[in-house]
């Protein structure tokens, strides 16, 4: 009854925490099979920073690997995750290439759409969800866990109950970088649960290492998914390993009911696979608790400390950290995640090198002026006057970002047939054309060569790997 | 009242765990002072492997170590590791080097003495326990822990029952390859903590991913004190995460107190310190759950595995493992650490070989004549038969092993003296003798050159690093 059930994220999250997003559908067709028998709530195996990644250093056509997946595991629904009305780009879109976008994924092989916001405004889960809902399939709706003043549990089932409000199938608590502490995760699944009448699912990073305890914790507390990744490329900034939680949880109510044999073939495979990405790997000792203090991800903490590098001020790292705070405050608590964290983090920079808010950056007045959409709190209003005069606006942006937004995929069709020198495109071009404009020409025109391919002769380790976050 | 306290091992089984146990005394006393401020129950920082590797690998001698560690920790107990009669050497010694070692590690400075014996045989531990008691100084049963048929919680308990009459100070149960599960680990500590009234201590290595929860559902169940490592040299094959634990806790009626701040900056301080050893590391991926199958420590698979690949036998591995269960259980199921792991992984080797039992080894012999001490089980009667009548032996011993043992340290000092051509010996230098009779003499001769100093420089891999195993 308390079964608890697994979904797997080796295809997507997995190795765009662990290498750079670099693993292409060969290395992952040949153990479809296996995977598709475990029994798997889903396996997430789509969006994110693949999109991205295939098109610009794969050279793959990710809705090609998209079918192919979807045809090597009939039995297993494809999870992809999806920035609410960003999609897998890094701008708002249109409703009409939002739903065109859903639609096709859907078509091409997507069983559950796992949406998110990083301000966690509902408004910005609307459109997808709704294409969503249309298409039949699975929504689930992913809350992006931080942990500040203004996040305490009764904000969160607020949340939870806007969401089942709007439809959703299922529910995430999104932890991007480990922040979710076991007697935490805990009382906040009770209170989802008791709150909410849908399944919920945790997805929580290993990266300050106590994810399987908070796994754990989340499962007595009654969750009904949780998210894993196959042991050998778990751990470190992926997530807690899958044999591990089956393991735990044999014999008790939570029991997964999955066969350990077959998840270490898995596993088995995998830790020869992860070989052909050695070169993409960052070095990652132990645990990173650091964010437990700074609540500032690992991947921001370097940004910020080559910024203040470049400035000839590396010594200010403990005052741009304090400062985060005070702008996280004044900017209505956002989570601290893509594109947030960057905005927070750049403009705490700005502040200790020339003073608080005497300069603010496009993205921060952005922010500040409701064009990301509604903030979690109420922000400092000082600084919004400020962002105001300069934008020349006379007040903040209260509807949902996309109202300004006119339908657009038409034009962005009308473009890539242009790009493509055809008459007739498919709407799959088109999208990848509206996600990456920048990337898809030099893809298009490459794209008949074939995706690149990774051996374990590759090993070398590269200076700076280009390391997607992870999400 | 339920606070929770921290023994942190980051100066003895965390580098034993991950680089080999070469990290020099160096690269100790420099965070010492820091250390020492934290509040931990304990630094776990001498004995287990790290003796032997200070004169074989280090050119350091390791009673130096304790002295200068001693003197640079005026409020945090050291703790070591000791393998009952057979101290820190691989053979049982007589019990007046037993009560001379103990005695000298006491007054160099060892506050509590962990003692544990592979067979969990009582009466291994009895001199080592008695000598330091008479030192006043605090000492620990270690429990081996196994996952066998035979090893119920009740035999747990009545273990523990026997440590207790001995007069031990606490208790701890040592799981050296991740197999303790959470709920598992709740249940054992509730009934030991039912039975015995002494404190209670978790050690269990990070290796299959759950060690984390296991300390915290151990907490739950009233555990007094975890063992931990700083994180930066924490999971993989070592340790739950310091500050991981810290932080789980923190607000919840088992609080460990301790500063995160003071932990951020030692754990900052080895992050660059690993940097030293970077050509001992062997490269471990995520979690390894093989063991939860198999019960086969990850570092007898792969011996296993090369002895099976010199007799041209690869394809066996899986009947080997299979035979593994079938030799643990007619040698009376002793857990599988050193040595027991080595004399029954070879034994299933032979086995699968050149038949059941028709070849044993010396060691198999030995075990089953019960030269090693009880086993925790009956042995298969027939086997124990066999090796009699190969050693031309009556009967089992069923005496304490050592008790053949006649007192030898006279002995010892002179050949000492003899090695040093010198009048008068240092006990140290006589136990360094004992421990390691092959490798001391070549110590003693280039022990004024000064310990080995590795920097990270030194960070390019090696071949094959002679790691030793996590204990
Ligand atoms: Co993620
Ligand atoms: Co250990």
């Amino acid at each position: 009854m308390a079964k608890v059930k697994l979904t797997d994220l080796v295809l997507r999250d997995a190795h765009q925490s662990l290498f750079a997003t670099r693993m292409v559908t060969d290395d992952m067709l040949p153990i479809a099979a296996k995977l598709d028998k475990v029994g798997y709530y889903a396996l997430e195996a789509w969006g994110g920073a693949t999109f991205d990644s295939a098109i610009r250093f794969l050279n793959e056509d990710p809705w090609d690997r998209l079918k192919k997946l979807h045809a090597a595991l009939p039995n297993t629904p494809i999870m992809m995750l999806l920035r609410g009305q960003n999609l897998l780009g890094y701008r708002h879109y249109a409703d009409d290439v939002v739903a065109k976008f859903v639609e096709t994924a859907a078509k091409d092989g997507v069983g559950i759409f796992r949406i998110f916001d990083a301000l966690n405004d509902p408004r910005n889960f609307k459109a997808a969800t709704e294409a969503a809902k249309k298409t039949g399939k699975h929504v689930q709706a992913a809350i992006s866990y931080a942990t500040t003043p203004f996040h305490t549990i009764d904000k969160y089932v607020e949340l939870a109950k806007q969401f089942a409000d709007m439809g959703v199938d299922s529910l995430c608590i999104k932890d991007m970088a480990g922040l979710l502490k076991p007697f935490d995760a805990y009382d906040l699944v009770k209170a989802i649960k008791k709150a909410v009448d849908l399944p919920l699912e945790i997805h929580s990073h290993s990266t300050t290492g106590m994810s399987v305890s908070t796994l754990e914790k989340a499962a007595e507390a009654g969750a009904d998914i949780l998210d894993t990744v196959i042991s050998s490329l778990s751990m470190g900034t992926s997530h807690s390993p899958t044999e591990t939680m089956v393991e735990i949880f044999k014999g008790t109510e939570y029991d997964t009911g999955l066969d350990i044999n077959l998840l270490l073939e898995i596993a088995s495979y995998f830790r020869e696979v992860r070989k052909h990405y050695k070169k993409f790997e960052s070095s990652f000792l132990g645990a990173d608790t650091r964010i437990l203090v700074s609540q500032v991800p690992g991947g921001m903490l370097s940004n910020l400390e080559s910024q203040l590098k470049e400035q000839g001020a590396s010594d200010k790292i403990d005052d741009v950290l304090k400062e985060i705070a005070v702008v996280q405050k004044d900017f209505g608590y956002p989570p601290l995640v893509t594109p947030t964290s960057q905005i927070v983090g750049t403009q705490a920079v700005f502040n200790v090198l020339f003073g608080r808010y005497n300069k603010l950056t496009g993205e921060s007045m952005d922010l500040l002026v409701g064009k990301y959409g509604k903030t979690p709190a109420d922000k400092n209003s000082e600084v919004v006057k400020k962002a105001l005069e300069a934008l020349k606006m006379e007040k903040e942006i209260t509807h949902r970002p996309a109202d300004d937004i006119p339908n657009e995929y038409g034009k962005l069709e009308e473009e890539t047939k242009k790009l493509l020198g055809t008459d007739t495109v498919s709407t799959e071009d088109v999208l990848t054309y509206a996600m990456f404009p920048k990337v898809a020409p030099d893809f298009f025109k490459n794209r008949s060569k074939g995706p690149v391919k990774f051996t374990a002769e590759d090993a070398a380790p590269a200076a700076t790997p280009a390391a997607a976050a992870p999400a």
